[in-house]
C-alpha cells in the first residue's frame, strides 16, 4: 500500500507537504512515532542535494515578507526550476495560530506558484520546541526537493540565536530609524549574521537607509562569527531594487569553494541539536514519568511550603531522578 | 568577622549590593557556592516583607527607561521613604556588557537617587540563566529593603514570558505606529499583560495613541490570564502625564484584597522555577560530567558520521545519561 505522505511529498503536492509538517509539530506520542518513520523513509529513499538554508530576520515593521516576495520573485526570474519554501517562526505569538492570510497578501506573487511552498507559524507555542521541528521540516523539504529554505522569524532575541543554529546563511534585515533603542538592540543579533541588508532603501528615508549602511559597515566587525567577510547592502522591497546584488552574495555564499565550510557549518549544528533534543526529552520524561513525579513530590511539597530559595532543592531532585529511572 | 556582602546590603549600599549580583550571576562553581550562601543567610535573617515586582516590556523604541524615569520620580514624590529597583534584562545583546551609560541618561534623575538601584543588563549572554538569576536577584534586593522591583526588558519573544513568571505584574508597554507587523507581534506578548500601557500619548501621535487604547480595549480579553480586568491606559513619559492613573491601578493591584491571589501566583512561579533550576542543572550535568560525555561519545560519532535525523538518537543517549549517573 502506498503511503499517502510519501506520494504526496513526492510529487511536491503542497497539501501533504503541509500535513506532514503539521504531523511534524505534532507533540502527541503516536504523531511523534509516525513522524520518524516518515523522515527516516523519505532520508534513506533519497540523499537530498546541498541545499540552501537561509534564515531571515528584522524587527517588526522592517518587511520580512515583501523583501521574501521580492527575492523569492527575483530567484524565480533568473532560474523558473528552482523550488523555494518559506518557512515562518513567530515566537511572538504562542496561544494563537499564524496569521496565513497576511502571509497570502504580503506575497502575492510566491503564493501563487507552484514551486514555491510557504508555511505560517506553527501554533504549537512556545513550549512546543517550534525550532527543532523547524529542523526536521527544513528535512523533509529538502526530501521534497525544494532547492532553497528561507526561515523567516519576527522578533529580537532568542529566536535569532536557534535560527542562526538552523541554518547556513544569516540575513538579517535593518531599516532607517527604528528608534532609541537601536544601538541596545542590534548588538548581540548583529552578531550572528552573515549578510545585514538595509531595507527601505527608497522614498523619503533613502539618504537615512544609506547613512545607515555606512554606520554598519563602519561598527560592524569585518567578518562574521563563521569566519566570512560581512557584507552591508540596501534593498527597496517596495520598489524591488538592489535584488541582483543580494542574490549574487548569496550564490557567492554557496559556490563550491564554500562547499567544505558550509559542510562543517552543518556538523555543527546536527551536534548542538542533538544535544537540544536531548535537552527535551528529559524535560519530557520529568514532566510524563510517573515514577519520577513521585519521587519528585517531598521536593515539590517543600518549594510549595518554603518558597523562596531552591538551587539546593533542585540539586537534590535531579540526584534522586537520575536514580529513580534507572531501577 | 563580619561579611562585607552581608553589611552592605543591610546599609544599602549600591557598590556591594552591585558585587552581590554580580556573584549570583557568575557561573562559576564557587562563586554559585557562595551566592546559595549569602541568600540562605540572607532570607534567614530577615523575612523580606510583601514587595511589589513589576514586569515591563515593549519593543525597542517604545521608551522603556524613560517611562520607568516618570514612573520612579511620580512615586518617590508621593512618598520618599519608598526604595525602588530596576533590573534589566536584554536578551538582544548576549555577546557584550549592558549599556550603562545610557541607563543613567534616560533615569536621570532615579540614577541620583540613594533610594532607587538601577541594574544594567548582565553581560552573561543567552546561555548564562539570566532569568533564573534574575529571580535571586529579586530575592537579594528585597533582602535589602527595596520595595519595588521593576524588571524590564527589551524585545518580543520568550524572555517575556520567563518574566512573566518572576513578577506580580507584567506591564506592556505599546505606543502609536509600530509599523505593519504590529497585528501579528502583539498576540502572544499582550496575553500575558496584566495591565497594557499606551506611551507617547503626546504631540503629533496623541490622537493615534488613544485611537490605539481604543483598538486595544476592544480586541484585548476582558481578563488577564490571572484573572484581573485587564485595563489600557495612556502616558507621555516625556511630558510626564498619565503617571497618577497608572501608579492607582498599580496600588489596587497590590492591594490588601489582593493579597491570597498574589500569594497564589507566587507559588505557582517557585514551582515553576524549580523545574527550570532542574533543566538547567540537567544541562549542567551533561556537559561537564567526564563519565555522561564518555558515554555519549558513540552517539556524538554518530550524529557527525551520519547527521540528519537523530531524534532516536538523543532518546538512547539520554537512557545511557541516566544508567551512567546512577552508578
Amino acid at each position: 500500500m502506498k503511503d499517502p505522505y510519501m506520494e504526496g511529498i513526492k510529487n511536491n503536492d503542497h497539501r501533504w507537504i503541509a500535513k506532514a509538517i503539521t504531523l511534524l509539530e505534532s507533540t502527541r506520542k503516536e504523531d511523534r512515532k509516525k513522524s520518524i518513520d516518515l523522515l527516516s523513509r523519505l532520508l534513506k529513499e533519497k540523499k537530498p542535494k546541498t541545499t540552501m538554508r537561509i534564515g531571515i530576520s528584522g524587527i517588526p515593521g522592517v518587511g520580512k515578507s515583501t523583501f521574501l516576495e521580492s527575492l523569492g520573485s527575483y530567484i524565480l526570474n533568473k532560474d523558473a526550476k528552482m523550488k523555494i519554501a518559506i518557512l515562518s517562526i513567530d515566537p511572538t505569538s504562542p496561544l494563537e495560530g499564524g496569521s496565513i492570510l497576511a502571509d497570502r497578501i504580503r506575497m502575492e506573487t510566491l503564493s501563487k506558484s507552484a514551486n514555491v511552498f510557504i508555511r505560517p507559524s506553527p501554533n504549537t507555542g512556545i513550549h512546543g520546541g517550534v525550532s527543532r521541528r523547524t529542523r526536521e521540516s527544513i528535512l523533509l523539504l529538502e526530501s521534497a526537493g525544494y532547492d532553497i529554505i528561507f526561515i523567516e522569524t519576527v522578533g529580537v532575541g532568542q529566536s535569532e540565536f536557534h535560527i542562526a543554529s538552523l541554518v547556513d546563511l544569516f540575513l538579517l534585515l535593518q531599516m532607517p530609524s527604528t528608534g532609541d533603542d537601536w544601538q541596545a538592540m542590534k548588538k548581540g543579533i548583529l552578531e550572528l549574521a552573515d549578510l545585514v541588508i538595509v531595507n527601505k532603501t527608497d522614498g523619503a528615508l533613502e539618504k537615512e537607509a544609506k547613512a545607515l549602511r555606512k554606520t554598519l559597515e563602519l561598527s560592524l566587525p569585518k567578518e562574521s562569527q563563521k569566519g566570512n567577510k560581512l557584507k552591508v547592502l540596501c534593498t527597496s522591497a517596495k520598489l524591488k531594487t538592489g535584488f541582483d546584488t543580494v542574490w549574487e552574495e548569496i550564490s557567492a555564499y554557496f559556490s563550491k569553494e564554500r562547499e567544505k565550510t558550509l559542510h562543517k557549518t552543518r556538523k555543527n549544528q546536527d551536534l548542538f541539536w542533538f544535544y537540544e533534543e536531548l535537552f527535551a526529552l528529559f524535560k519530557n520524561e520529568v514532566q510524563e514519568n510517573t515514577s519520577i513525579q513521585d519521587a519528585l513530590m517531598p521536593y515539590r511539597e517543600d518549594v510549595l511550603n518554603h518558597g523562596a530559595l531552591f538551587s539546593e532543592k533542585s540539586s537534590e531532585a535531579l540526584t534522586i531522578i537520575l536514580k529513580t529511572r534507572s531501577r
